[in-house]
């Protein structure tokens, strides 16, 4: 095969060959990579092994124009990554004696000298650029080891190589690489409807060239990339908007957002807006909905709190859900959600509520009630309604627990866009 | 580089390439290699390209015994995996009018016949095996294009490939390539200390060789993978006898579990084992505590409930802390969490409660009480203990909620050993 003007990703570490760890690192940088419009073609992973690690480099020298690495920068002898590169293009490593004085002040204490290990994370190429490590003690390198091929290191751990991707690598790139045509991507999240009816309510915009329309399903929700490709990305913005508008008139309020909007940031937008509160009564989700609100920043202005009513006793004591209506219709009911959400706006006195009750299985479910079943309430101004889903008792329990809180934040979402 | 006797995994994908989802394939098929000893050096990921399908085949027929693929199995053009191999080999595709007719079944209803581009996924050559697919239309194919080669093909979905996998691959493998030396792994899993000075206080183990023993550090905890080679299973559970036994020792009630078991586990094992029960009062970690302990089957027969506490009125009305004490110290302080594990466990009615309070950032933090301290206390039957967390600002605001609610878990278990 010929050579080819691409990027390859390499990360090494036994770690990764044993499924000890997830490789998100090379996601994140083909994210990346596909965010500034450079070709990706291929992906590779080794352990921490001299021979392996020099092959694989060798290899991608003869294919591509660039080669990222990650892992096997630190200061133990399993750490070969630097020894690796040097040895497959017969070059030798010298000591840059500021990087060593930088990496002293960064590991020693006023009881302990630097390890002598650490030394040799300031070995490198005579002429290699380095890529400084502002969180960690392994700088990363930029090296044309002749003429057609670049190999950029970076560390292992997931934010010192974002830190350096960021601050250092990606501004080479660009100026360095960077494509003459504009690739721009805009995402949009629909929520409420499987991917082959909403694929096959797009169809025709999915057979488009440019822009291109792609589906990707994800818990719950769908996400649509469209991606164009013109001389500036003012142009491929232009490109993209007429499409985005017909994709958002096809999907109506099913469509929640776009790019770095979900859900839960969406919801928390349209309550501070408003300056409207939320209070959370939750059964089967155990706390999920209060815990997603509270992963962001900010949640704080308009989300008060909430009662985890995992047993029924405190379903009627905290949140004063009648005995008999539990009796009657038993927990996971529209009556019950009903009682739970007007229960806890009343208790915590917000002005909106989410309620939520199901079985999250595996066991309980009934032939009537089977496993997946979720009710949803949600209280507001304008009074209180319910919703139910089925989400099917193959989803397991973590996904029907995802599902159910993704699914409460949505109605909420259409009570609140319903009143605007 | 010469052939070696290991397996290598290919993944196929364009949305790998794009980073639009993380190969959690690659991850799960090398735990199962690593599980039944087989050697593994290699990963790659390439997209939906027949031409670098082809390529990676070639290469990794000429490096490796076994190549496993996933992804490209589909009905649509951009399947293209069987194809590659048939074209890298020279050899051609033949319908097998079983599986097309089992396919047929599959997909065609009573309005619509089954599409022809289905019919793609009936082709194989001559001598491979099938891999039966239970839940999709994509079998995979077992295919030794010569003596010393063999190709093994699956779907991309992850519920597919496991099940096929565990019904065929792994069997097929087991007979016909397993290793004569039995590889036997158990994780310890330690909290409460960093991985440096963990690693420190067990260096002298660290360097043994069988077992080997490896620590990788996890948000929060450290596992202690110790693996060993014997002839046979139990040898190498011998072998690993001692040495768990000396890392227990030293690591004492640090170590909290093995394999499969996590702290949520072992917490609502313990609580079932006194068969007393448990409430939450959240603040920072807004009903993350509940939702980790109702994630795992099982958790209502020991877990109530409790009140994410996110503002202070809240902690106030349901759980009764004094306005003075929150005036007083601050919302983080040791009183207050102390006030709501005991407001917890007197309004639920429970036998031990677990309350939190803390910065999670980014902002709110000042220089006595910086982003990512975190008070936690817990109310039993033998009073109430207060524990304070220092996590530092660098962490993000979601690791400091995540490490929250595991410090939450551990401190509850620690109170539950020292009373047994």
């Amino acid at each position: 095969m010929k050579k080819n003007n691409g990027v390859e990703i390499l990360c090494i570490g036994t770690e990764l060959l044993l499924g000890d760890i997830l490789n998100t690192n090379a996601r994140w940088l083909a994210k990346e990579l596909a965010a500034i419009g450079l070709s990706h073609y291929k992906q590779t992973v080794v352990g921490d092994n001299c021979l392996r690690i020099q092959e694989a480099v060798l290899q991608a020298s003869k294919r591509s124009r660039v080669l990222i690495t990650t892992g096997g920068l630190g200061p133990t002898p399993d750490d070969l990554t630097t020894e690796a590169i040097s040895k497959a293009f017969k070059a030798p490593l010298l000591e840059r004696s500021q990087i060593w004085k930088e990496i002293e002040e960064k590991t020693s204490s006023s009881t302990f000298a630097s390890p002598i290990s650490n030394r040799k994370q300031a070995l490198f190429p005579l002429d290699a650029n380095i890529i400084p490590n502002p969180s960690g003690t392994a700088p990363g390198m930029i090296w044309l080891p002749n003429e057609d091929f670049i190999i950029m290191t970076f560390p292992g751990v997931p934010s010192e190589l974002k830190e350096m991707w960021t601050q250092t690598g990606l501004k080479w790139l660009r100026q360095n690489e960077g494509t003459k045509e504009a690739l721009f991507s805009r995402i949009l999240k629909v929520t409420g409807i499987p991917e082959s009816l909403l694929s096959e309510q797009i169809n025709d915009i999915l057979k488009t060239s440019n822009p291109t329309v792609a589906p990707y399903a994800n818990l719950g929700e769908v996400k649509l990339r469209i991606t164009a490709k013109a001389s500036s990305i003012e142009q491929a913005k232009n490109l993209i908007s007429p499409v985005e508008e017909e994709l958002r008139k096809r999907t109506g309020l099913k469509c929640y957002g776009a790019d770095d909007e979900n859900l839960t940031s969406v919801v928390l937008d349209l309550l501070r807006k408003k300056q409207e509160t939320l209070a959370v009564a939750e059964s089967c989700t155990g706390g999920g909905i209060g815990y997603t609100l509270c992963s962001l920043p900010g949640a704080s202005e308009v989300f008060l709190g909430g009662v985890i009513a995992y047993s029924n006793a405190i379903k009627q004591k905290l949140l004063g859900v009648p005995s008999e209506v539990i009796k009657k219709h038993g927990a996971v009911s529209a009556e019950v959600v009903k009682a739970m959400a007007r229960g806890a706006r009343k208790s915590l006195g917000s002005d909106w509520a989410i309620a939520i009750s199901g079985l999250a299985g595996p066991s309980g479910g009934t032939n009537t009630k089977p496993v997946g079943l979720v009710h949803i309430a949600i209280d507001g101004p304008q009074g209180c309604t319910t919703h139910q889903e089925r989400f099917g008792y193959r989803k397991g329990r973590i996904e029907i627990q995802q599902l159910s809180v993704m699914c409460g934040l949505n109605q909420l979402r259409l009570r609140l866009l319903a009143r605007s």
